[in-house]
């Protein structure tokens, strides 16, 4: 098992990363506040691992209240939100119960955020299963559900005080979901740290094949270089900005083709892409770097191309993303390969143009 | 005007105090990151002030987007804070846009949660128009929407940048909501301010009769003991909880009858009374105390009899409170006429007790 500690003052919290961790009630027991715990998952993963978890809990002295949401981001709504809130006030769980979210990323950000308002406030702990999940959304404390106009609209900043990334759930994770994780993977390579990114462009066929030590030294690194950015910008004034790579023109795919067609993954990759291209048409990085880039997206396996969409749909849809300010795009562009930044310099024009270049290599 | 600052590190905000504060879009402009707000109000609120908040803040430079709610506790609900995040996408609103809140304390809960989730936080800034939101729920940063289950049970800790309480707003409050505010005015008194409650003792007929010195030295008083509560404890952990006296029988009570039946002060005052009977059952005040409060409520025109409700409904609907901890009630009671603490000592047959004392008065 290794560890690493998220340092936000009080709102500090580990994550272990290890084989077997679902077995480890003894690692949660202490954290509880009473012993007591609502396990949120949803039906794929429940017949998986829920039993397994829930056990380990109870061997620890906790009692378990479960509840099993449908699979899918399309269910990342209010709807589904109120089904955890009713099963909350049904088993009358309290401010000091502690809800544990057990899935990918959709059952942390709605675990998370249900966690956030009931009561204004209950504890929690994430348990993510997924690779993009473990490298992801279990770091930083971003909690949402999506609003027909938009994705991750409502939401909280809320910090879990425990994440358990087991590996070996991994092994259940279909092929293109685990490519989709990559995604972020490399995104930490591209925007901060160029080492990590030459390591991956010789293990990509490592992570790919589910070496548990390549797939524990990735996330071990991918989530200490979201920590760091995280501990130094917690609300997202600055810095953790930066972790927006690619999410911009991604959530125009996902909202443009419907929550659930792409997968988060997928479409962040594309539009790291998209990123590339526009940061060398301002003359920022090479045509060898957007090549180098496009190189090892494809070799983990994901989408290098802009979905099928209208330019003026992306404009649109990104119009209305949580990062614009003032009415200006703020785009995560390359300054570097493995060196990120925010700006505001592209115009519109320049924006189309390198969507256009994308879509016209589908 | 008179002010006041929530001493709350980097979440600080003031409250000002006093008459035609709505035309005061001075007083708002400095603290916007972009001269654009969406002001939120009701259908009761909007035709009296509306047109003149909004007309102040456009001769300050500021462009208005304006969305009216229906009016009631009764609306206090998800489909009715969806309606905000409804008009902020549709209008394109960012996360450095300001959301103005003008009205009671149900515009001020459900604005102030939607500003807490609308992408994970934006500005908010609170006009309270009667006097229970002016000396309570503009203080104190707590937001919420309600559940069928439960009152507030859905919410968040979020602080709005500015509070500005117009007193001429109160000229066109109902008697009946006028008395409700005064069950927190005098509910201060209670918990910590003897000197406070001698001088309401004096001059709650001044306040009925809505002279605006009374009113702004009663809200001035009342603000600067909840600021002082919520200064030494943002999160509910300890001496806050004392601002509940009276609430968690209150809530029984709304919630049994169904939201809106009882105004919320009103509840709060026949809650202030059956802790009041608990105590000296406790032995903890004498029969004189109890009928000290009793009297300066009635002056107020306040119901100081429990709702007609059955016994075990108020304690089911008590263990549904948020209150709870580890299964046992955590009450607030008077040690003294004055000096409210929290305790659970009160086990169920004496809290029935206590309420069946104040129903058999009914």
């Amino acid at each position: 098992m290794q560890s690493l500690t998220v340092e936000l003052g009080e709102r500090s919290y580990p994550i272990h990363i290890g084989r077997g961790l679902l077995d480890r009630g003894d690692l949660v027991r202490p954290l509880l506040r009473q012993p007591r715990v609502m396990l949120v998952t949803n039906e794929t993963v429940a017949p998986l691992y829920l039993g397994r978890l829930a056990s380990a809990l109870k061997a620890a002295g906790v009692d378990t209240i479960e509840l099993v949401l449908p699979d899918g981001e399309q269910y990342k709504n209010w709807e589904t939100l109120n089904l955890v809130f009713d099963a909350l006030l049904r088993h009358r769980c309290e401010r000091s119960t502690t809800l544990v979210a057990l899935g990918g990323g959709v059952i942390g950000d709605m675990g998370g955020f249900a966690a956030a308002c009931y009561q204004r406030g209950m504890p929690f702990i994430q348990v993510p299963t997924t690779l993009l999940s473990q490298v992801d959304s279990s770091v930083g404390g971003k909690t949402a559900i999506n609003h027909p106009l938009g994705k991750n609209m409502i939401g909280a900043f809320y910090q879990p005080r425990l994440v358990l990334a087991d590996t070996d759930t991994l092994n259940t994770l279909p092929d293109r979901e685990l490519s989709a994780g990559l995604a972020e993977v490399v995104k930490y390579g591209l925007i901060r740290d160029l080492p990590f990114l030459e390591w991956l462009e010789e293990n990509i066929e490592r992570l790919l094949a589910r070496e548990p030590e390549a797939l524990a030294y990735a996330i071990h690194r991918s989530c200490a270089n979201k920590a760091a950015v995280v501990a130094a910008d917690e609300r997202e004034s600055g810095e953790r900005a930066l972790l927006n790579l690619g999410h911009t023109f991604g959530h125009a795919i996902e909202t443009g083709l419907g929550y659930g067609a792409w997968l988060h993954g997928e479409a962040v990759a594309a539009g790291m892409m998209i990123a590339a291209e526009l940061s060398a048409q301002l003359g920022w990085i090479g045509a060898a770097d957007v090549a180098r880039v496009e190189r090892l997206l494809r070799r983990a396996r994901l989408p290098t191309e802009a979905a099928a969409l209208p330019v003026d749909t992306y404009l649109d849809l990104m119009r209305h993303d949580k990062k614009v300010e003032g009415g200006r795009l703020r785009l995560v562009l390359y300054r570097a390969i493995g060196q990120a930044v925010v700006s505001d310099v592209a115009n519109d024009a320049q924006i189309a143009r390198a969507i256009e270049v994308r879509l016209s290599d589908a």
